[in-house]
């Protein structure tokens, strides 16, 4: 598969800088490229123990990502799933470690542990003093003696940073990060591999299988399972994680292994919530892709008990996009729905002339269903006349419902009857109109003057104007001329309906998506509509 | 694709609730599940102006994620692609709005903008002060007269929000919205479709192309284009935004749509910052998933004229996970490597009993090659001796230039020495063995004592222990026994060897990939080794 990069040799270092370049200010690289590829804090404190940490890349936000006040004060990044070599650790470690000494975190593959402590061990010759904390959290092989380190190991950075930046010495802060790192447990579940960039695609989990315990390199996890669905995903891994968990109220770490969607972590999220475990976890970090393995669709959770140390230090503030923030995790806050949602139906009352009025109305409409039909056939799916005559049967039989000598009333409870018998865009459009219009009324203006406004209306909401082709081509000018009376308005509207034969495209509406070719000469039958409606108005 | 979800009927007010889970006391919903679907601050302040937004789902963290003090007073969600109803509209504005109005951000799609503008209508006939905003930022399709509303609605949602928070009224919140939606232009590409939860993915979008100009639900973008990296994609990308983009200083918003890596993402930021526009960007928002596509593996870049008011508000603190905050997006900042990276070489001394020893010991180490590849053959690739011997002919042939009157030193130089010329995992061990005992010596230890300092540090570094099936089964007891002398030492070493064959399993190392039964009744090799080399000296 493709993806976004110029050349599997340069994809870390450009990768690192576009990070750089989103920092300026507050991080800075070694110039060690293409070997040493160190992301550090331009703003460190050198009186305050610093935290490095860092391992292949392919795993981002971690571990650049976190690197700024209050968590980690430099990343070793390796390329991509391959560990920094001797030599970038000991060049992150001499760049940013001052008097107080500094901690590395490391999770617990062989080449990082090795490449890490040799440069600890080297650092430490040249006099600096050096802690190293090894993060193992995943639970996945319970009888593996070298548990993987994997998500958790945010918490160690988070722990970790907020007591270096509280100015914590570094027995402390290592002290801390053992704490942490002895407490947590993880465990990752993916429904496909990762690609690696410049690799083909290993293509491994089976429809209807999921990986349950996987690390964050793209290894086959520690078994295949059957996978139905989130819930029991969700209740094999709290399955899993209560085996292991310490005892008392959790942090969970909900991680985004790169390629699920925010929409599927989301809804994890829930599934926890009413998962067996659910009500021990009291605080949440995420979801968030923090710990990746590429584009793997998967994910992780990780536990570590709320110590009051631990909830301290997490909920430190920094300033750091990657870093979600940690949250209560809890009941939901349901609301009663707003009143006034049904709105109170109109009180019926009577007015003979626009009785009359609307009776025609209707009456043209529906006497017009069949011209409207065959118009529209043409040019769209042949449905204008019935859809305007359905709605126009069902006004003509509510008649003694609404509140016909109460102006504003009458045309809002119009717009609420067609909205609801239209259906579709044209329904809302009439409902707007007419809703508007009423609004209009009830504000005291003339009747064609809140016809107006509720065009107005139309047009913003709707987005088109005279000349895009649809019924305001005929309404706007008929509205216009209405002051002369209605036999002008007749001829003003026949003359926009016609106009609209000869206009390129529709801008609005389902026209807009056929071709203009077959338009020409056309009239646009919603503009035809209005045109026959006061024709048929004159006639009277 | 299998995805992390239940049903295609809950997905959405699963998800929805996952989200409320992590914000406990900061958001809340409305009790119309399913159909009504509003997220809401709990939080929230009548007395200032709500900002509303929504749409379809399957954009996360946009729009619910977006909910909190300082952005949007509510989201109202609908299902995946589908336009939430008129009513789920109208119980959002009912719910939040107050004296001071509330404003409408909604995107140009034909269904949002009625539904959105029906509703705004009817909460103004209930007397409510409502406006409304439609963002039509995406500039892919210059010609079409409509466009689409994408992710260039987050400048919208952040600057109306931090407006809105700052107390101004509405009809100001609405001008300020209404200058961002005029001056923001988006263009997004991607080179993979999104998969739909419950449908099958489109597959159209060759090896080799991408989609250039596509909107946020999965349709076909505005045109195919050759795809050969991620600069040729920037550039193409760039002219289009040149053309269309506002003078002046600019901030960027880099969003990924789904299913790009967050490596893809800071590279694609980076190639930008390099691209002819780059010089124009004085600030970036991401890169991170903020209006996404559910799993699209595309991004898009979107531009805003980067004025005071837009500074202002852009850079105004939330606390929302989601946004990622705006940044100065700039130069480089390149740092010089420390010094002390390459130790200066020891000073070399004489010391005739030290050289004999370490002499003697390259020539026994370098005798057994053949041995011990032997019994390595049978468990692992059959090159332990020659990597020892190796490295002894490597150190017997610098003995001129080894500190030997320095016992510190002397330690010190043979471990850089072995950690050079072993290579691989026990090179590196081996010199984490000799520096630590170095350093032990350097702080007045005696050498026996420093040796043994040397192993606890391999110990910690490297996770394995005595029983592991490693050399320090042999090393461990000699250096125990070596107070009482050389012959005692090679009896301890040489029962710790004989041991290991015995030993279930490594728990380091390659043999730890092997199986037990290959295993039973083999010395481990490492362990030989260091037996045949105390058996050797003590036979001198």
């Amino acid at each position: 598969m493709a993806q976004f990069f110029n050349s599997r040799e340069t994809l870390v270092t450009e990768a690192i800088d576009g990070l750089l370049r989103g920092s300026a200010g507050r991080l800075a690289r070694l110039d060690g490229y293409p070997h040493i590829k160190v992301v550090m804090r331009a703003d460190r404190d050198p009186s305050k123990v610093a935290i490095i940490s860092g391992g292949g890349s392919g795993h981002e936000p971690a571990h650049a990502g976190f690197v700024g006040r209050g968590m980690l004060t430099a990343a070793v990044c390796g390329e991509v799933f391959a560990s920094p070599s001797v030599e970038a650790v000991l060049a992150a470690i001499l760049a940013v470690t001052g008097e107080a000494g500094c901690l590395l975190v490391v999770k617990n593959y062989t080449g990082d542990r090795l490449n890490f402590g040799l440069a600890a061990e080297r650092a430490r010759a040249a006099g600096l003093k050096v802690e190293m904390v090894v993060v193992a959290d995943d639970v996945a092989l319970p009888d593996l003696p070298q548990a993987r380190g994997v998500a958790g190991t945010l918490f160690v950075h988070k722990v970790a940073g907020a007591l270096a930046e509280a100015g914590r010495d570094l027995p402390a802060v290592a002290e801390a990060a053992r704490r942490v790192a002895a407490g947590v447990v993880s465990i990752g579940m993916s429904l496909d591999t990762c690609t690696v960039p410049g690799s083909p695609k290993e293509d491994r989990i089976g429809p209807g299988r999921a990986e349950l315990g996987l690390g964050i390199h793209g290894e086959p996890g520690a078994e295949q399972v059957g996978f139905s669905g989130a819930r029991q995903a969700v209740a094999l891994m709290a399955e899993r994680l209560a085996r292991a968990m310490r005892p008392g109220p959790q942090v969970a770490l909900l991680n985004n292994l790169g390629g699920t969607t925010p929409l599927e972590m989301a809804l994890l999220a829930e599934e926890f919530a009413r998962s067996p475990i659910g009500d021990r976890i009291e605080w949440i970090v995420g979801p968030a892709a923090m710990m990746t393995s590429l584009d793997m669709h998967g994910f992780s959770l990780s536990l570590l008990p709320a110590t009051e140390e631990v909830e301290a230090a997490l909920s430190a503030p920094v300033e750091i996009a990657a870093w979600p923030g940690m949250a209560r995790f809890g009941a939901i806050d349901v609301l009663p729905l707003p009143d006034g949602l049904t709105p109170a139906l109109p009180v019926p009352s009577t007015n003979p002339a626009r009785r009359g009025l609307i009776s025609d109305c209707c009456d043209i409409v529906i006497a017009a269903e069949t011209r409207l039909n065959a118009l529209d056939a043409k040019a769209g799916d042949g449905d204008t006349g019935t859809t305007l005559a359905t709605a126009a049967r069902a006004l003509a039989g509510s008649l003694d419902r609404l509140p016909l000598a109460d102006a504003g009333g009458l045309f809002r409870a119009i717009g609420m009857q067609l909205g609801q018998t239209m259906g579709g865009s044209s329904g809302v459009l009439m409902a707007i109109f007419f809703t508007a219009a009423g609004e209009s009324a009830g504000g005291g203006r003339d009747w064609i003057g809140s016809l107006k406004a509720g065009l107005g209306r139309v047009m913003e909401v709707g987005g088109a104007g005279p000349g895009d082709r649809t019924m305001i081509d005929a309404l706007a000018p008929a509205l216009d001329a209405l002051d002369e009376g209605i036999a002008q308005a007749a001829r003003a509207a026949r003359q926009g309906a016609d106009g609209t034969a000869s206009l390129a495209r529709a801008k609005a509406g389902r026209a807009s998506y056929v071709s203009e070719e077959r338009l020409q000469g056309i009239n646009d039958p919603g503009a035809e509509a209005v045109a026959l409606l006061f024709e048929g108005l004159a006639a009277r």
